[in-house]
């Protein structure tokens, strides 16, 4: 069996793990289904004679030893959760890869110097609780106990029991730290949930950066009237206001197209929208973001700039509030001129890119240089049953993984 | 006890039939509250010596004999049902109204020449099954038998099955046709639901015409994606151009505002919508009015321009359906003449206006001539537990409806 084949059986394998047959794949964090999913990859780990543990999150760490073993490790990884009614390949591909490249390696019978170890983070996805990357940020030492314990899932079941149920205790989540070790690198292989790779007809992405959000909740506040008796100049419509800061915000992040900031009004809902009522109140949740702070700063401030206009012009009380405010994290430069590098030897048609989206890779760079290499997402669809990467675009990125490991794990 | 004294209480009394104590009050058509509530309201015309009848439909006819009786009667009326949390006003004052004008004839035992009818209109509010005035059109004869039997309400109940938990036969329906009947004129006083009246200092608004809404529901498929990885200039954002839309259909209903031409877009649904994705489809809902069928189609075919503009520009799939398209309905020029001189002669404020809203009024005006009177609404405020009309006012207009009656039915 050629590796090509072996691979899309080990993929399949963990595609069999959803709640949601043939509506896309559901896996959520700390479920039955995830940790069944979970323990059934710890026993493939196994059989290549891997040490496997799982840590006090709930992360897999599969570890090969090298020759030697007090070198600090070559770390390759993603996740297994997915968000609901997603994709097979967002997470899985990263953590199956590490998987297919240590099965090369022992099948070549070729040792290291340094460790290897693959590692499955816990629940990277935000779909169960709100909040994303958990296990790589506990191995981090990122984790604020008291703010994750009580985090409730849309059953409201909080972070603390989830972990119960799986027999993990919550209390004992700092025990997944790994600040006090010294890693070599760190290498994640993602699909790139986006378009530009596919537009740009490029097999491999070497991300630069990860872009960190600045996410808000607007409240627009006007006046809710019957839409037949309120004459045009008499209303206080929140409705128009939202469309009004929407587009102003498309114009915002148009300006700094070129800095690969983005902004997007996800949601806008009407509080008790009927067709025959003029919208009173309005609730928009906004996403910015740029591996650039100053430039998704000067969107911030394009839009903060709007709203007091909206406001002033319509009528409108316009609350905004920041919810989140996370820093964009700088890879590594050595480890990405590397890639380059292999991408050049062996002819893959690459380019440095951005990432939008958050990953566990950026968490791990608190710890040691990262890679994050990307492979092509037909469409750029992303968290959809639909999303797919062509299995021959996989191999080439799994095929620069083996390559960026032997070069850092050293070869005997 | 005066007048005003004696209306509050009567007022009240039916104010007390709402299942949402304390949060506005909910009548909602054929339930057991507004049946409950509408045989009190025939037990108290009962007392004023009226001959009382339901038809077919659930509507209630009133009738104190004129001197007269083969002469065609004098008619007032509104209705008792109300929206989900509405207010006090809404219908109840023209019905309440209709009674109070009888109270005093009998009072001070005033004799007419025409015999006088105070109607309760059954399920004017669309609340319950989607469409309005099912009482007054059902007496026009303008009910689509085939269409309202198998209407649901949101707890699956059917038209047919309501009518049948009200003992009334859904297939007797048309019985309640007063076609073929001829009438001398018709009267309803209602709360303006708008803030025309309250910014203007009028007491007495003389309704010239009922706009009728086009109705269109525009579905946008543009592509769901990542928000973080998908560029601005990759996107085929639904709601943006669903923002884009609105605003122009504001701008186009501005350029008409002085016919009274108003369009509104009050539900404006995301699909899937998440702070994380750009939205892929969207769902508005929009609502054009006028009195003025050439500037209704005006503002609609201004709509129509921006949506070809806006799905070519940001390549999305836009289908826009009308679902309902009424005509607007021009009230009595010689009743409103008559309205005129006794606001003149009794030194009532007052302006002639269009009505925004359906009412009952405009399938009255299939029989015989209507009158519409307003009286002021509080901050325009409509279909909300605050919903507030000054008890002077109201006065004032049952003293302008009971001169309007008398005009007509003729005192002996």
């Amino acid at each position: 069996m050629c590796n090509k084949e072996r691979y899309q059986t080990l993929l399949n394998k963990i595609n069999q793990y959803t709640t949601t047959e043939g509506k896309g794949i559901t896996r959520i964090a700390y479920t039955n289904e995830e940790q069944t999913c979970t323990h059934a990859f710890m026993r493939m780990c196994k059989d290549e004679n891997l040490d496997i543990r799982m840590d006090a999150c709930g992360n897999v760490i599969a570890r090969r030893e090298g020759r030697k073993n007090s070198l600090p490790p070559v770390v390759m990884g993603s996740h297994l959760d997915t968000v609901y009614q997603g994709g097979k390949y967002d997470g899985v591909v990263g953590v199956t890869a590490a998987l297919e490249v240590v099965k090369r390696l022992n099948e070549k019978g070729i040792d290291t110097e340094h460790p290897i170890e693959v590692i499955s983070f816990a629940c990277e996805e935000s779909a169960r609780f709100g909040v994303s990357t958990v296990g790589s940020k506990a191995m981090a030492g990122l984790i604020d106990k008291d703010k994750y314990r009580n985090l409730k899932d849309r059953d409201g079941i909080s972070m603390e029991r989830a972990f119960s149920l799986c027999a993990l205790d919550f209390e004992n989540i700092d025990e997944a730290s790994r600040v006090n070790e010294e890693f070599k690198a760190f290498f994640e292989l993602h699909i790139e949930q986006g378009p530009i790779l596919i537009n740009n007809h490029k097999k491999i992405g070497i991300v630069t950066g990860i872009a960190a959000p600045v996410r808000l909740i607007i409240k627009i506040m006007g006046k809710a009237s019957h839409s037949g008796t309120t004459p045009m100049d008499m209303r206080q419509d929140a409705l128009l206001g939202a469309a009004e800061i929407s587009l102003a915000l498309e114009g915002a992040a148009k300006q700094e197209q070129k800095k690969g900031t983005v902004a997007t009004v996800g949601v806008m809902d009407i509080q008790s929208g009927a067709m025959n009522v003029v919208p009173g109140e309005v609730e928009m949740k906004v996403d910015i973001r740029s591996t650039s702070v100053e430039s998704r700063n000067a969107v911030l401030s394009e839009l903060n700039k709007t709203i007091s206009f909206v406001a002033n012009k319509r009528q409108l009380d316009i609350q905004s509030t920041v919810i989140s405010k996370e820093e964009p994290v700088q890879l590594s430069s050595e480890l990405n001129e590397t890639l380059t590098d292999l991408c050049e030897d062996k002819a893959y048609s690459y380019q440095l890119m951005p990432s939008g989206a958050g990953h566990d890779a950026m968490n791990m760079a608190k710890l040691c240089p990262v890679g994050l290499i990307f492979v092509p997402s037909v469409d750029g669809l992303s968290h959809h049953p639909n999303e797919f990467t062509d299995m021959d675009d996989i191999i080439i990125g799994i095929d620069l993984l083996e390559e960026a490991v032997l070069h850092y794990a050293k070869t005997v």
